[in-house]
């Protein structure tokens, strides 16, 4: 992988939860109407509908922590990130471990999210 | 997502845990000499070093037992498997748990990966 990659793949997953850990109402302009999330098992699509999820999730405060990242390109310059990590919510004193990948799509200087699958894991 | 694609992922891990699980140096037809695997954070590429890679772990037994699964469609047809699980390695009483993506491109009536990415959750 270039370094090159990586530091987009870091990029974005500092943006990515940065801005989900502070509102994660702002997340909208890197989503798609077409974007899909998989969220715990269950499909949503599309800006509004994912917004709707992610706003409903029943926690005030959360906190990403990452703990690895992995990037690959796909095909037409998009990219795949593997991210594992920890996350803090509310109160709670036990981190959950979760992990999420991301297909990002490039537009312009930029990049949107194609694809988004998340899950704890819970074992 | 569609019933046919959740079916054409799950069929696809069960084929290449198995395969794995029973000898994973037949795993080579599943790759192209494009194909990428990041393997705990190492980048390799083509059948002939993911082989190498997978053949050479140290282990001599090895079971994957899928906890979750999720597929989306990606771009013309390809679709994107994000698994969860426990790798149970030679006579170890303790089960790791993993999380694997694969990116399925495909052919005829089948699919290669194209991207492949693994982690184990060590937190």
């Amino acid at each position: 992988m270039s370094a090159d990659l990586t530091a987009v793949g870091k990029q974005f997953a500092d943006f990515y939860y940065q801005t989900f850990d502070g509102n994660r109402a702002n997340l909208g302009p890197l989503y798609r109407d077409f974007s899909m999330l998989t969220f715990e098992g269950s499909p949503i699509q599309g800006t509004t509908n994912i917004l709707e999820k992610l706003t409903s999730l029943p926690f005030q405060t959360v906190k990403h922590i990452v703990t690895t990242m992995d990037v690959q390109p796909t095909t037409d310059g998009k990219i795949l990130v593997l991210v594992t990590g920890m996350l803090q919510v509310d109160d709670s004193p036990n981190p959950l471990a979760y992990n999420q990948v991301f297909h990002l799509v490039p537009e312009g200087t930029t990049y949107f999210v194609l694809n988004d699958i998340f899950r704890l894991n819970l074992a």
